[in-house]
């Protein structure tokens, strides 16, 4: 079977929130980006960060071996910079290799968890 | 690389709460049209606005700069007319270059966040 | 412009809480179709709904008519026959024109508001 | 008509939430597999598990009759093992015959209910 996914994946609508409740780090409000490599090549992944005021950030480079998944918090990222809070932000990933992404949200503002989650949209 | 994305988007489920709690603007109850714009070409963005029993209202026209993303929340368009809170509606974008679009909700109507997100259709 | 949208859709995920809390209906548990018909043509929709353990029940039959869109209810349906609460479902929707279909759930169930959306599958 | 759906499906985001509060078990944290089979053929269906540090678990062997839906907790599957709590994960699913594939996530960690959801990516 071929390799499931594909090389240019989408995210429109980032958001970290600014205020967080509950223990840290797991209940930090934070957007997520799931990646999945189901194949036999390790993928070396590029993402580039999109604002509304100003030239895109990155790239950010990510790696996920064959045959595993990693999910990265956009608020850990720190290489090329940090992501600021409560700021519109979108993502272009890239990767060698067919991947399949999903962003996933939470945020924990208001006291209790709230959650959110869709595929990125498959560029190529 | 061509530009990720496509030139003409749906969005079905469009409803924005009544009743709002906690701060003002970033508690608001909200619908948002989260626009990315990754290619190298300014686009020219205009979107129709359906309803259950009256004909669609529009073009809602919208700018997103090339490499730029913009996250706009329906309760803000006031041109050409502010929508209704409390009313089912959906949307058409279209535009003159590929963009790719994800529609975001916020409903506080219950003293807590509630946060649900769906990619658009790519209707081309 | 061609219509957007198919004429096959598929909902994996139904199930709509036994549980409500808050205002009737606007704060009912409940799973909700949003249908947009941005064609020139009324639709005339049909609906299957499967269980795990009986046969498809339906055709439940759906119209929206031309430039207009429909937010229905599961919980509304009563022809044939009303969905069970607290049931495992799924539906497959079929039109004679184009539509974009998008799936909503609001679950009330703990005295607060939990929400989430996808876009529905485009079968054909 | 022929069968809605496709063989071939991906999930990146999963995540079994450690914590529970409510009735047990409708209320447990959970991440769901929502599968719909609206052919005519039982579909034999494998999901293989992928983690972070480890190699994918499986295949975990799932039926879904002809014209039936089956909504699977992750949380309830035990052969070949079961999955950790606490422990990102994803997921490949297959089958004989063209399937629909959703997820969906309920976080009751934090005394209220949140819940997401999202299709699976298809891919073939």
């Amino acid at each position: 079977m071929r390799p499931v996914g594909r090389t240019v994946w989408a995210i429109p609508g980032g958001h970290i929130p600014l205020r967080t409740t509950g223990r840290e780090p797991e209940e930090t409000s934070s957007d997520t980006v799931c990646l999945l490599n189901a194949g036999a090549q390790d993928a070396e992944i590029e993402m580039l960060v999109y604002y509304e005021d100003l030239e895109p950030i990155g790239p950010y480079r990510l790696k996920v071996p064959a045959r595993r998944t990693r999910h990265i918090r956009f608020n850990d990222l720190i290489d090329p910079e940090a992501l600021p809070l409560d700021t519109d932000f979108a993502a272009v990933i890239t990767s060698n290799v067919p991947i399949v992404v999903e962003f996933t949200r939470k945020d924990t503002s208001r006291d209790r968890n709230a959650i959110a989650t869709t595929l990125a949209f498959p560029g190529d």
